[in-house]
């Protein structure tokens, strides 16, 4: 099955001022086409930081994707970090200074051209209604980090990373964790490969633990979900999703 | 100036099943007082995965603040992961089971009990009004993962992490980065300590670029921010906070 690992690159991440959207709607994609997502990595606007954070990525799973560094100013370092990680240069890209002239209808500025620059070897894969491409180097996809930006580059290119989803169950509970606990630790000895998850929840009146049941195999998921239903006590439970 | 790493243990992050709420209030309320959060790392629930990353944030960084896996359920492996990263055995602590026995008025279950296992070393810090102490390794604060019960739990031990706090100014321009992105680039050669961001807003008509200017010298920031104004053209200035 495909792995992820997700790598964010924004001070304004550390520092609280901006809160980052892209990683959950990137798990929650690539979960839905059946990626596993590994680690999710936020560091700071540092080409040497970048560079190294992401050859650890890229020799340990099989999709990069970066968010955030790519536009014309001076924390705008992605690029400079993806070079250094696989030891290439930066290339000036016709293609892209062509896509900007047409885009803007007119000679590009100094700092315009900086979105020219990509890592020596990169791939453009067009995708999407917006005039840049979307830069491939290996297995590391960089994405913008305006989420609407991101959102619009991925939905145009996720077939490329489609593999066999999960199902999920979700069961809602109205007793406590503690109680439960036993039971569930019968159902994974029974079904040991199935992916349980136990999530407590303040503030719900109707329930108290949402339980989640995956495995990529329907029947399986089927079966272990018929035998946590005869487990719980049926006053316990408070629907099925 | 105290640096912070942040760990999110959870498959339901990494899974896009549940959005983590707790780093971005943590990044807040550390750069509010004055820590610099310098990484945060999600990882899946393995005892393995948990111990590596730990060691290495708790080697890089002055305070560690880990998020979930310490309930009563199989999935909860943060006890475990902390006492592998150290190389600690784990313990029963009686004062955890005599808090548990206080709370619940009865003898605790054998589930609950398991949430009375700690890393030999533990300190055991009494905070805020719930009956769990925050648990403490070395530099490794070990948070609940339920957002609630991790800002309850962290408002009332904040002052432990006080370091000197960054001065804000925000500025909001009407033009697009790539105008400005020369005047930023002048600014910060006039001003180099200053911690400079530039973030473009999609849909919204007022403005087109929020820039932040930060320091932890408020004479220095106040400078900046009038070099900045007089560089801007005023019908480019939307607002300043």
């Amino acid at each position: 099955m495909p792995t992820a690992g997700i790598l964010i690159i924004g001070n304004e991440i550390l520092s609280g001022k901006v809160a980052d959207e892209n990683s959950p709607y990137l798990c929650r994609e690539l979960r839905g086409l059946g990626v596993d997502t590994e680690r999710i990595l936020t560091i700071p606007d540092d080409v040497q930081v970048i560079a190294a954070e992401l050859k650890v990525l890229s020799d340990a799973y099989d999709f990069v994707f970066t968010s955030g560094g790519i536009g014309p100013t001076h924390d705008d370092l992605t690029i400079e970090g993806v070079a250094a990680a696989f030891g290439v240069a930066i290339e000036h890209s016709d293609s892209i200074e062509e896509r900007i002239r047409r885009a803007t209808g007119k000679e590009p500025s100094e700092t315009l051209l900086r979105m020219a620059r990509v890592p020596a070897g990169a791939q453009l894969l067009d995708s999407g209604d917006r005039w840049f491409p979307l830069v491939v180097v290996k297995n590391v996809y960089i994405f913008p980090g305006v989420p609407e930006l991101l959102r619009k580059k991925f939905e145009s290119s996720r077939e490329l990373f489609r593999g066999i989803p999960f199902v999920l169950k979700k069961v809602f509970v109205r007793q406590n964790e503690s109680e439960i606990a036993p039971m569930l630790n019968e159902l994974l000895e029974q079904y040991p490969e199935l992916l349980l998850g136990s999530y407590p929840r303040i503030g719900q009146e109707s329930f108290h633990v949402m339980l989640t049941l995956e495995s990529r195999d329907p029947g399986y998921v089927q079966d272990a979900l018929d035998a946590l239903l005869e487990k719980l006590p049926e006053r316990a439970i408070h629907r099925v999703e």
